[in-house]
């Protein structure tokens, strides 16, 4: 099997992604920095808009379409994915972490509206996607209060210490030491998997779906957050920075371990393709009769490395 | 009404706390940094463990026993109400916030662990905070989906940007203003205040209440949030940093606006005392049967300052 996009179903991805995105930018411009003091808000909103490509919220939706999910319920978690995502980076990019000034093309957060706003945005970021999944009591929805506990409890623990944060914590720790694969494999399951394996389960969390789906449906997201990582490595050296919208050749200027680094450049991509071979099998077991926008998405995924 | 404890309810309390006190250490021990990559859970136990007044875990179990709620409910909402309290510490004193190298009579997380892991850990805080409130599938527990949603809820609008954090951003930028009092009871509504009544109507959510019962138990919690602050600010005035833990005094080196300067020593303590028989009050209008914890503990609040 190829991981490589045929034009056919990249037409087909590009047709099916302009809904959903649409949803998805509408619904964060109503609820993000709505209500906060005006700064606050200010910086909220620039840290989450008209920006980034939505593969976090794509995933959800289009989890969630492949088991026939509730739509409210896969828009408010495909925007509180974003929200954790959005946060991650303007912590990310603070002069303690990374100290990056450039990010999708625009001066990051803390530049724009100093380290203390910066801060506390991210940190108003993080509630405010538990705000979007659990509505308050006046607030009406349709999302029955049990699929709002659960995506919760996949959202929290995807973002935090065994998760998102954790995996930010080991690459912190891991900076001028040589990774084994395994280790370096560790780091980014939790930095940059969690979350997209986090999107997938929760879009599957909008309907029921039995074991064998959602057991499917990790192992597909396992290997897609996975392959995200493979693929930024790769771009991180041969892309340069106009066209990734950020730092390009910081990981090397940083002396971070990365998969270019452990297995090189014709190494890596072939591993990226080994695991979109995998996301397409984990798709073909999980029994769910349209999986073709998320075999689509994994495609996209490898598809930038090429 | 006085405002000040009378002995045999100071007595009582002191009684009355010390199984909720034991239950939540015990509990915090059990939960946080568990399963965190080495470096950072050790942060997230030092900024969590072994210090605090535990104010707002216990007035959730308070809050719980006076509507006969569920305590395994009322345990979790208690934990995860002082990981959001205990974070925002965490990042508040960070060089881009107070700049503050002492807290609870330690160094704070960032002087021991270093900027980077002080963020990370505060980050992770806040996420484990709302995975101790819905638990993954497969953990056992006994509280209905419908609790767990809405102490989701509750948490994260308290925590948020029309909450706690949207209070910081009001405080950060008010240094160097003169703020009216409508204002700066604004300011502190959020900041500490929300909260302090989100731990009120948290422990109210552990059981069915009536409107007029949570109606009576939020303005309880909004008159000893704001008492709270009220006393802070006396404290920063009148008490050594040795008696607080903290650096005294950094209010004014700071130029921030406080009650005190607004109202002076005297007209900040009748004050409070006022805000203290408002939230006596509240408690006689809800209806509950037992108040005494409730009450007991907004004695306790007011009574720092005399």
């Amino acid at each position: 099997m190829s991981a490589v996009v045929t034009p056919d179903s990249a037409l087909e991805l590009s047709h099916w992604m302009q809904q959903p995105l649409a949803d998805v930018e509408q619904a964060l411009s109503r609820w993000v920095g709505v209500g906060a003091p005006a700064q606050l808000g200010e910086a909220m909103r620039y840290a989450v808009l008209d920006g980034g490509k939505r593969l976090r919220p794509l995933l959800v939706l289009a989890a969630s379409e492949a088991v026939g999910g509730l739509r409210e319920a896969a828009l408010r978690a495909a925007c509180a994915v974003e929200l954790i995502h959005a946060y991650s980076l303007v912590h990310d990019d603070m002069p303690c972490m990374d100290n990056d000034v450039l990010r999708r093309g625009k001066p990051t957060v803390h530049v724009q509206f100093g380290e203390a706003q910066a801060l506390l945005a991210g940190d108003a970021l993080q509630a405010l996607a538990f705000e979007l999944i659990a509505p308050a009591a006046d607030e009406p929805t349709q999302v029955p209060v049990a699929t709002q506990a659960r995506l919760c409890s996949l959202l929290a623990r995807a973002a935090g210490a065994r998760g998102m944060a954790g995996g930010q914590a080991i690459d912190l720790a891991s900076v001028g030491l040589q990774l084994t694969e395994d280790q370096l494999r560790q780091m980014h399951r939790l930095k940059t998997g969690a979350l997209l394996e986090g999107s997938v389960l929760m879009g599957a969390a909008c309907a029921w779906v039995s074991d064998t789906a959602r057991a499917a449906l990790a192992a597909y997201g396992a290997a897609l957050g996975l392959a995200f990582q493979v693929v930024d490595d790769i771009l991180d050296v041969v892309a340069d920075s106009a066209t990734l919208g950020k730092t390009a050749g910081k990981d090397a200027a940083n002396d971070k371990p990365t998969y270019v680094a452990l297995l090189g450049l014709d190494g890596a991509r072939a591993y990226a393709d080994r695991l979109a071979a995998e996301a397409h099998a984990a798709l073909a077991r999980s029994g769910l009769a349209d999986t073709r926008a998320l075999a689509a998405l994994a495609d996209q995924v490898i598809r930038r490395s090429h």
